[in-house]
């Protein structure tokens, strides 16, 4: 099957030996500095890029739930960019504690140009990148070291000499290695050195050295080793920030965010929903949302996940998957009966007591936490066990199945959902229910009205039925016992119940009452019926009552 | 904007003390045992689970595409699954060199049922799991940990029990500590060493141990840590195999697999574009894949990814994403300026040289290795630089243009891309060079035929206009200078040609050539145009008379 080979075409790019390592030792503790990207770095990759409009929409939306930190544009690459710039910075639409950030190639005209785009702002991030990987240097640029050097050096310089002249502006240079993971490690060192020799941060003037993993081209645990090495190797004061730009080729950009995290980093660049060029850049709806489960506020808002979603989809016209985390419409719903079983056990268990932290087995998250109700938790196709369908009964009307009927019902449902083949919905559990327990508005045989007399033990009850009104007479210790009688008699059958059970819908006195029943007609098998009334005692009537009905077409039949 | 402060109702899942780990030394060096679990964990997931005409098919492609092992049922939870396994052994569609696995609860009625399921196989993996996390013991269980062990150890004793009265199948045992990442490490260790005292795995008798992240609870390298502290504290020998299971719930699986391995796991267990309850099980297409960038045969064939994605799709019913690492339609595309100008660089880079390595920036995989072409690599937009449309032409109609021509056409598709917002499709791209630069099926104006005297400099040519036959004479040294001085005394209007380039298309001597010139028409700005002739030389004068049509309008205007 395997005729060719292609891995022979592939080296795998180099390792850290580092056994000096400290970051597997450490754990999250803080969110990081977030800068959003969504209207450079995730706009570039759309087939059909925001206009000026919706990035204005998307930029408010951004800072909405929390940013700090947006880069808006890459000013020098379009009149669209550079007329987003003006029209923030001209119509004031910065609030006072967000910066936003442009992104130049280390290119003069280009730095100009850039430049001239944040005249007036109160703060900017300057970003300026450079090609330092060897196959950039190589394949893309022809150049050496020194040459790459040099042009970072004439970069920076050039941002400082226009940042001097212009000190209405609190400036922030961030300079990139591109692609950091790729280059060797000495020379990111001696790059950054360079940048940060020239630039001289200060607390006026901060440097943020983001170290890209534009293609993902190792597991993650070399991109933490990389980035913990370099923040060894450079002096790291209180001016300059190590951050992260991951993307996520191997499906791995948020572990190797997380883990050079733990390796030190403190800011993190990415999009919503991990939207970027090719696979995306890092989600950073995933990473603020796992630093709840450590117990750490994310300082992002995704309080309302249906709006953050419907806002990516709007803005780049790409879905959100199914599965995404903490936002697929999927991910909080268990479809398997030993979850659905788990998990309401670990609701019932969590109303029982007075906790406060949030253990429900297989929901890592609170779906609240995310807007999310808990409808969705549980949904029944013909995975589902016995658990799926009561609960569903239990959340939408309020039924607490007795185990008999909850056993009985979910072989009903499993029959049903391997006749149809597909999920069957809330209405249709209900439904189903109903017409198998004899539940209908207005039932086949109706109790119209009961005398017991405890003492004597004898029940008279009158009984609507498709011949009118009948008058039954039983006697018994207890109610069911002479309605039992009554029925035997009436009915001329042997009329025994096995179960009975009964509960009140909702919480005052005025609440219906739920019965249930498992019944025995002539020692044959169980008859399982329901019946809901105001009257907690005509219930019970009026459930044997449906056990009667729902015996009696096999009784004509056996006639 | 920060009002609430879930985070306070999550605590950490503990993480290990383990400063002797070793994994982080470690790098890739083959691909797992790949256990698909598509068929059972995936498919209970699903709205629609899978009929088993759908089983069967997607059986079959697993079979295909080289998996060896594949979970396909769940036999006591259902008669579908039930059936299933009996119509894969009864109609004998199980490859010799392939292994069926069926799960089940340790509760023995189940036990019973899955076995039986089993009936005839040749080979079987029998995979038992029992609940082992606190939450569960405590929540829905209600066991202390005596009884859980007591619970798998009786499991396992019925199981080894029947394998002894049915040695016609080769019997594998697996079992399951659920959820194992969330487990207390030394009762994870406590019961599997019981279930390995049990079952006391042979050759013939192989056991492997499966150790679950049902639910992902923590960064991806406490994974490792749990998994490498596991191989420390088990005996673990030839016989005995470490399985992963991983989730996605924190989008970490991959890297939770990926590290896992790096501690010594040599299995895992996942599915096809990561289906499964919730965020999914480990996606195993990204797995295998990642392998290759490390140089490492994956053991399963996606070189057909769209067979792969379909069949997918058709049988979860849910979309593989457009940014799915490897398979989604854009993650091969790159519409960014500086991205598409490094990947053109780096294709004419690998032409031009007797390279085997894949070294191309931006596509950390050849496009080809998974069954897409480099057509979908570039695409073009308003964010794409002076490449994107270049390459588009050159890809499919052969055409290099030089760089000033590049430079030209790239503002035109800018000023086309900015005014209409969104991607420009090839044919457009097309459509859009031919209008620009006068290269009509019919020329406006058409060059008939010419003579040229080398040694004289004279040279006789006739154009076509809608005034009929022309008749025009110049002298020059060369051809073109010719040219020139009989356009200019014809349009009395100083012509020059400031650039001229001219190259085949395709490789023979019956191939077109295609001609790109600047001209200046009485000092004024450079016009730019083309023409594709069978004789270079026609194809020379053709472009320069373009230009003289191109200028006209403005010339008319002018007058």
């Amino acid at each position: 099957m395997m005729h060719t080979h292609p891995e022979h075409k592939y080296a795998p790019y180099p390792v850290l030996e580092r056994p000096q390592r400290r970051w597997p030792n450490q754990v999250l503790s803080q969110a990081p500095r977030w800068c959003s990207t969504d209207l450079r770095d995730g706009n570039q990759a759309l087939a059909q890029p925001m206009d000026g409009a919706s990035k204005a929409e998307y930029f408010q939306y951004l800072v909405e739930i929390g940013f700090k930190e947006i880069e808006v544009a890459f000013p020098a690459a379009s009149s669209t960019d550079y007329d987003f710039v003006r029209y923030l910075i001209e119509g004031q639409h910065i609030p006072d504690d967000v910066s936003i950030q442009v992104i130049t190639q280390a290119r003069p005209e280009l730095i100009e140009r850039t430049l001239q785009s944040l005249l007036g702002a109160k703060q900017a991030i300057v970003h300026v990148y450079n090609a330092t990987a060897p196959v950039f240097r190589e394949q893309v640029f022809g150049m050496d070291k020194h040459e790459v050097i040099a042009l970072a050096v004439a970069a920076v310089t050039q941002i400082k000499t226009w940042c001097d002249a212009h000190p209405e502006t609190q400036w922030t240079l961030q300079y990139s290695p591109e692609t950091f993971c790729m280059t060797e490690l000495d020379f990111s060192i001696a790059i950054c050195q360079a940048v940060q020799e020239v630039w001289q941060a200060s607390a006026a003037r901060p440097l943020i050295l983001n170290l890209p993993a534009t293609v993902e081209v190792n597991t993650p645990n070399v991109y933490a080793d990389q980035i913990e090495a370099m923040i060894d190797a450079l002096a790291i004061d209180a001016h300059t920030t190590i951050s992260l730009h991951p993307h996520n080729d191997r499906g791995t950009g948020v572990a190797a965010a997380e883990l050079a995290m733990l390796a030190g980093a403190t800011r993190v660049e990415g999009c919503l929903f991990g939207n970027g060029e090719r696979t995306g850049n890092v989600d950073l709806v995933t990473l603020a949302l796992n630093l709840y489960s450590q117990g750490i506020h994310p300082q992002l808002d995704f309080s309302n996940m249906r709006k953050a979603v419907a806002m990516a989809e709007k803005m780049t016209a790409l879905p959100v998957h199914p599965r995404h985390p903490y936002a697929g419409e999927l991910v909080f719903t268990a479809f398997s009966g030993s979850h659905q079983d788990a998990i309401k056990k670990g609701f019932a268990w969590r109303e029982m007591r007075p906790v406060n932290l949030w253990q429900v087995p297989y929901l890592p998250l609170d779906p609240q936490d995310v807007g999310a109700t808990y409808e969705a938790v549980i949904r029944v196709n013909s995975q589902s066990g016995k658990s799926g369908a009561a609960w569903i009964l239990q959340q939408n009307h309020g039924l607490i199945l007795p185990a008999y009927v909850q056993k009985h019902f979910s072989q009903c449902v499993q029959a049903h959902t391997e006749q149809h083949g597909q999920e069957i919905s809330i209405a249709a559990i209900w439904q189903l229910f109903r017409q198998q327990y004899g539940l209908h508005a207005v039932p086949t045989w109706r109790v119209q009205d009961y005398v017991y007399d405890a003492e004597s033990g004898v029940l008279q009850a009158r009984v609507h039925t498709e011949h009118g009104l009948e008058s039954l007479v039983g006697k018994g210790k207890g109610m069911i016992a002479a309605w039992v009688h009554a029925l035997s008699t009436w009915r001329e059958q042997d009329v025994s119940v096995l179960h009975y059970d009964e509960h009140s819908l909702g919480q005052n006195t005025h609440s219906q009452a739920v019965a249930y029943v498992g019944c025995q007609f002539d020692g044959g098998a169980p008859v399982y019926a329901v019946a809901i009334e105001q009257d907690a005692s005509k219930a019970a009537l009026q459930a044997v009552l449906n056990a009667v009905v729902l015996q009696a077409p096999a009784l004509k039949a056996a006639v």
